[in-house]
């Protein structure tokens, strides 16, 4: 089965996209289910008594957060042995100490992923959806840290390639045109 | 010895630039030896009697395709204990599932290269020499897909490096201007 | 304690604006130890009585070179025990054959670091830093050359964090802004 790994800044709408792309590929008859890899990180760090609450992850110590990462990327890669996966989660996030692997060597080699997905749009677009979508609290970023964040997720997802062998697919969401990045989304995964 | 691996993307005349550049490392009494990869990957998978044909490589299962990729790494390097070796292969192969690494780690363990060459050009050279060359059969792709593409190439040559330790040099191949990239190449391989 | 590197192309005045940012780091009560990997280096070869002088290094063989490299990784992350570590050193080598890695996976194996700083201008400005600094001997290089040199250390960069999970921040220390850049290197290193 085939375990792909969807990824894009925050509001360049990943999300929406992966419910029509997922929506069309049921349609084609081909069935993905989809697994937040922080929830999974959460579930693993509760089976090991580590936390209760989804606060108390940022906590732990660095060496464990790593573990918790290494056991969520291999649970993820034994559901794939039933059922395609897509994974929703960050190709880098833009912290205070700079951008961090979403996907640490230690996750890959775990979760063995066969595509990583980066959902793009331009820097202008991205900025205008997080401005509209007043339900989030968002650190203001502007178009070139926007622009730079995207950069930054292309030359990790290539090394995340590297380590895997993973393909690396760039779909472009734009305004109006989320049908035709679902039907892409689709293509690439069926 | 070294081992030295070119790449390029479709229509930028890699091929071409590895003939002037050796003509003249030759003149200088360096030698090359080209060996393609997936002239000794079909090599490595017939040797071992999985394939007879070319065209039988894709219906390999994935895990022996990654095999059969690791062994010709090995092979290659093997060849370098005699003679400078000249790889011929892409950085990463444009599929309908992304950008696919075309030296993805298990075979960089093997390979060990010295430099990895990206030639480049501008993304319209590129369009027009694709356009001219009626020769072969491509999917089109625009100048944005050329200049993600060639991005992408960048990438994954730096992560690449990172794992060997490997440099990463681009060369320029622009209209007009072969024997200059040539003799820039030969100063690269000397 | 913290493992940060610094890194910078030439002329960017990377070294300037860790002095400052150390500064105001000292205010906070907040201290760092800037080791330089090549004198690290340096002292590795001398203790296993390779080398006399630093111009020796070079001559080492290839083999002996990379063995240096990797204990020097370890040395500074000994370090680290006691003190918090910034090492100066570079991202990538602009050398004839291409892009050098500053930090290839033998030396990320020991060092661990937790944060890269890449510390960037705009191509206008490092070139006219250059020209103004004439106590340096540098091989000309144009604005072309330097905003690729930015580029390929960017994804360099981002394949160092893939294999250690460190973050990678970009610092602008534009012409002009010295302190509001140390500020955000003292922010980043806090």
């Amino acid at each position: 089965m085939t375990v792909a790994v969807l990824t894009g800044v925050p509001g360049v709408g990943a999300t929406t996209l992966a419910e029509h792309g997922l929506e069309e590929l049921s349609e084609r008859d081909v069935e993905y289910e989809v697994v937040s890899f922080g929830t999974v990180m959460l579930e693993v760090a509760r089976d090991e008594g580590l936390v209760e609450e989804r606060d108390e992850m940022r906590k732990l110590p660095s060496e464990t957060q790593r573990d918790v990462q290494r056991q969520a990327g291999e649970r993820i890669s034994d559901m794939a042995e039933d059922a395609n996966i897509m994974v929703d989660t960050h190709c880098t996030i833009s912290t205070p100490e700079g951008y961090l692997p979403g996907l640490p060597k230690w996750v890959l080699d775990g979760l063995q992923p066969d595509v990583i997905v980066l959902v793009e749009a331009t820097a202008d677009e991205i900025l205008f959806r997080r401005l509209d979508d007043e339900t989030r609290e968002r650190d203001f970023e502007g178009t070139e840290e926007i622009t730079e964040h995207q950069e930054m997720n292309r030359a990790a997802a290539m090394s995340y390639a590297t380590l895997t062998g993973a393909t690396v697919k760039t779909i472009e969401n734009s305004d109006g045109g989320l049908e035709e990045a679902a039907s892409e989304l689709a293509d690439t995964l069926e």
